[in-house]
């Protein structure tokens, strides 16, 4: 029986796992991995405190100081909460069950699938949802990119550094933004834009094989051979499991109040899964700390003690 | 003429001036001091990415931090903030004037004073609101702590080290929490209880003399021989020099949305200064950043340019 289960390890949940167990609480974080979007970025500038660090420097910090008051840690996904008596929660994961009084919802984001045959059974297997975090393995490969924007042709420009042959798939049949960057690094002509395109299927036995594109004016098709698949769609608030329990918005983030309440009592939630404005490392944390001292406030009132103080000094 | 004009130089104003600045805001930060109530804790151990860390040094990353990325920083109250045509802003100190399109109210919160006669003249010449910052001047000499509860008794815990005298005035005669801490600590006797009183005046010339105290029940007065007087009444938002342009609540502190909007267009505030539930570096470091982020917005909106992109990644 804990006082404190936090769903998810990144900014948001790191941190309020560590307020909520230097409160004293006993706390569980139940967390797929650690890390979240902050391991996407190779060199933060803009966390107060760093003038640069590595997302998963900055992350292993605020995990061992999280670790340093006692949070307990359960690497898994969690796929059920429910509401039970005495205002608390049983919340399963795929391998265990467990009980907590309040719930800090903290996952973040999940990078969006692209929905097209293949893709689940060759996740992992070629098909990659961040090119930082899985480009290595494709050093003197070829690689497709899939995706609009920014986000897509930062990847391609990284992968420039790694793979023989790139692919970047777009819809567009215009010059889209930053192509000039990605076109200064391809003297030999390793990046190849695909344009007017879409991804219809993956295909590969064990591992991908096979990118199928079709032409979005002609409806033609062909198979890019590649080794892997970098799927850029942008980032989605997965609070399907949660949904009959907190109110979301129409993007699907979990709406909270300025103390981090959803609508459901003794249910928090911080972070780029919720509905707040801007979402940035610092702000997550700031959230976290928001989330774990009104759970605090709430187990103190449901047990009849006093509330957090609610200033500045570290030793409360 | 500056982008932003932010006041206050603490944990929500530099991060302020930080993300200001760095999206690119010719960003000035007018402030009477660097620190704000940071300064008061020499061992920081909630803040995420430090164990622990002394308040001065986590400031003065963030203040060097800030200057990196070009923000410029005048030392000096501000005394008035007039709306001008075109929606900016002109703020007065006491030694200049600067113009601004936007501003951010973070000047967090300012120790209340005692209210008695002397008090004003004597400030800095004896009379302090600090004990960790100020104790050190007072190293062998007698001096007197005033106010309730757990900072008062902090400040005369912490003066256990340095003065040779400490009398504690307190309003009631029951034992208050923590007088044991103390009592550990006395065995010389060092520390005297003046329970049951209030101060009613402090004298000095050009330097404090002597606290005079009253009884409550008897109103006998009596003066106490001291060099140093801190006072420990707590804090407040000194916010009368902008209330004729932002709303305030019941305790003056300015009221924001979620995204740092005051009630009046162009003016945003992060930090301690605001009706924000909890009050923690981490969490005015968060309102820091949502304040710039909106500010800059507002300013792009004005100027017909794009909003702020709202991702994670530390390069944008």
């Amino acid at each position: 029986m804990y006082d404190a289960i936090v769903v998810g390890g990144a900014s948001a949940g790191l941190t309020a796992s560590l307020y909520a167990a230097r409160q004293g609480l006993k706390t569980l974080v139940i967390t797929k991995d650690i890390g979240g979007q902050a391991l996407l970025t190779d060199r933060i500038e803009n966390y107060p405190g760093f003038e640069h660090i590595s997302g998963f420097d900055l992350i292993s910090k605020f995990e061992s100081q999280a670790k340093l008051y006692g949070a307990e840690f359960v690497y898994d996904e969690v796929t059920q909460i429910v509401g039970e008596e005495l205002a608390c929660f049983l919340v399963k994961s795929y391998s265990g069950e467990y009980r907590g009084c309040a719930i800090i919802l903290a996952f973040g984001k999940t990078p969006r699938d692209l929905g097209v045959p293949g893709e689940q059974e060759l996740k992992g297997k070629g098909v990659s949802y961040c090119a930082v975090c899985d480009g290595p393995f494709f050093k003197g490969k070829t690689v497709a990119v899939v995706g609009a924007g920014d986000p897509a042709l930062d990847a391609a420009a990284y992968l420039t550094n790694l793979a023989s042959k790139i692919y970047v798939v777009h819809r567009t049949d215009r010059t889209i933004g930053g192509e000039e960057t990605i076109n200064s690094r391809n003297e030999s002509g390793r990046v190849e834009f695909v344009g007017n395109s879409k991804v219809k299927a993956v295909k590969g036995t064990g591992k991908l094989e096979s990118v199928i594109v079709e032409n979005i004016s002609s409806h033609e098709e062909k198979g890019l051979a590649s080794d892997g698949l970098f799927v850029e769609m942008g980032y989605t608030a997965k609070t399907d499991f949660v949904k009959n329990l907190v109110q979301v918005n129409g993007i699907r983030e979990i709406m909270v109040d300025r103390e981090g309440r959803t609508s459901h009592p003794g249910i928090f939630a911080a972070g780029d899964v919720t509905d707040s404005p801007y979402k940035q490392a610092v702000i997550s944390a700031g959230e976290g700390c928001i989330a774990a001292l009104s759970a605090y406030n709430f187990l103190q009132k449901m047990r009849g003690g006093s509330a957090a103080r609610a200033d500045w000094k570290a030793k409360h």
